[in-house]
């Protein structure tokens, strides 16, 4: 790929999580749908958090977590999403810009307080995500630095940005700007619900704007209405496209100019906390994928950085993932 | 003990803790005590974080983090101390009523944000805190709120509340409500740099108002102007006076009606994060105390939250306490 300042520059919702355990009965009692992200609203945010447990706060969002991946695996990122000039909007930038990825938008200085997600973590590990997009809803195409996005070799988007009312918007002007300038656009699926909530517009924007598409089993089966891996498969394969479908434990499958490679998934110890697992497993692949490194490699880079993240708590790699590679002797 | 409502109540600076990871070279950088807790003021912490790497936040605070330790285990608490009304402010609050612990304090409307420890975390588990003590300078007698204290069998202290100007003055009318209802007064130490600052006040206080003592080797060598834990440990013999002294790894030695008794450490798999081992210690030892268990008990009790703390990061335990008791097949 022609050279470009940055590898990446990430668009998506600004977020602070605030991380809590909880056991099934606390999901039941307060319906909340297991494993999905639901966005919730500022009344229903604070009855949930009046009534979860004590938590931490770190910062998060899908992209975010994805750019802090990529630094960490040593690659040069961006960032763009909303937050509001509020303490919750100070540790966001604070954090990502100490990750090492670079993030200038501009914070709102009135209206919603920067969003949160209220993210339940039960026994098993799987993580349920009450999002509250608070200044997200700010972000609009007047935030999208077309420098930026002209100087990096992928623009990767989040399905999410599909929930505020003007980040489509921006999400559009930025994949034309990188198309424009013979970049790569990228997008993830995000969420099955996602999925679904935006259907038509999402098959749409997989066919004609996306080069480099990212979806778990769930997300590729509500987009192609089929709960058989193997039709969604099918009809990724006949995009042309290149795609990344990850399939938790069994790891994914890469599918690239009419070839198809599967990667298994990287061992872990303990599975902690599955949030981050899908963005962090795009990092790496996307770091592979920027240093023009064949599509096996990019998945087990996107597996080794997944595996990271599920170990412990938060979405944002604790673990230098740069020395992480040395350590397994991968050159990348 | 006469029964009451509470068990405890404690009283100390309430503080989100901001919690990186870093190295030895970026304490000596930027000029950072190692092991200790120093004061920051607004434009320091402005700059210290700035430069510290991506970080969590999880609600902190000496006493705070007793509290929040004894409820863990079952206990009845309390805690007065001082945030203002804003983001940082409501979590705090959130938290430490989410951990079951009654939290009545009003906020402060202006001035100085919500306190904030920025703590960084070394390779070999040690913490080292730079603390900006914004809102907690706001903190007055008019805070201590005599029904609660005359209703707690014991209001605990920590010594860092002598570094707020006007929140000694809460301290010595919480102590003197206490005594007048029959009720015990605990103080934590805190720090050995703290035990220098305010010396003389400190030896007063030990000897004339507090009936049960908490300090490490360094923080009661600093009270006793001594390097040997021995000699420190004559003078605290001569006071006559319930004392729990902690050694890490030594485990501790609780001084009670003139015996004196030595109660080893709990094993750690792996030492993570100190911060909070002293608080927790407190925590257990209190738990025990108020339920007129033995003080061998009271110190295994302590040892065993201490042990749980640093076994990952942040000052606040993650395991049910009472169930880990259970567990182990300690009635107390």
């Amino acid at each position: 790929m022609p050279s470009a300042a940055f590898d990446v520059t990430g668009i998506g919702n600004a977020i602070v999580d605030v991380i809590a355990h909880a056991d099934d009965a606390f999901l039941a009692a307060n319906g909340i749908e297991k494993g999905a992200m639901t966005l919730i609203d500022a009344a229903r945010a604070e009855e949930l958090y009046g009534r979860m447990g004590p938590g931490i706060e770190i910062s998060g969002g899908s992209a975010g977590n994805t750019m802090a991946g990529l630094a960490a695996l040593g690659g040069h990122g961006a960032y763009i999403g909303k937050v509001r000039d509020d303490q919750l909007g100070g540790v966001f930038r604070h954090d990502i810009r100490a990750a090492g990825v670079r993030f200038e938008t501009q914070p709102s200085s009135e209206g919603a307080p920067t969003a949160r997600c209220l993210i339940l973590v039960t026994p098993d590990a799987q993580r349920s995500m009450n999002t509250f997009l608070g200044a997200c809803v700010e972000l609009g195409p007047e935030d999208i630095d077309e420098t930026l996005i002209r100087d990096s070799q992928v623009t990767y988007l989040e399905g999410y940005l599909w929930d505020p009312p003007r980040a489509k918007e921006a999400f559009r002007k930025a994949a034309d700007i990188a198309h424009a300038a013979g970049r790569k656009v990228s997008l993830s699926l995000s969420d099955s619900f996602c999925v679904h909530r935006h259907h038509a517009e999402f098959l749409d924007l997989v066919e004609r704007h996306v080069d480099i598409l990212f979806a778990n089993e769930a997300e590729i089966g509500a987009l192609y209405g089929t709960d058989r891996f193997e039709d969604a498969l099918e009809a990724v394969k006949g995009l042309g496209k290149v795609a990344a479908l990850t399939r938790s434990e069994k790891g994914s499958v890469i599918v690239s100019g009419g070839s198809v490679v599967e990667v298994p998934a990287e061992p872990v110890e303990r599975v902690v906390d599955t949030t981050g697992a899908g963005d962090l497993y795009a990092a790496g692949f996307l770091f592979g994928f920027t240093r023009g490194r064949a599509p096996e490699l990019c998945g087990r880079l996107g597996a080794i950085a997944a595996a990271e993240i599920i170990a412990h708590v938060g979405a944002r790699p604790e673990a230098n993932l740069a020395e992480l590679l040395r350590a397994k002797g991968i050159a990348a």
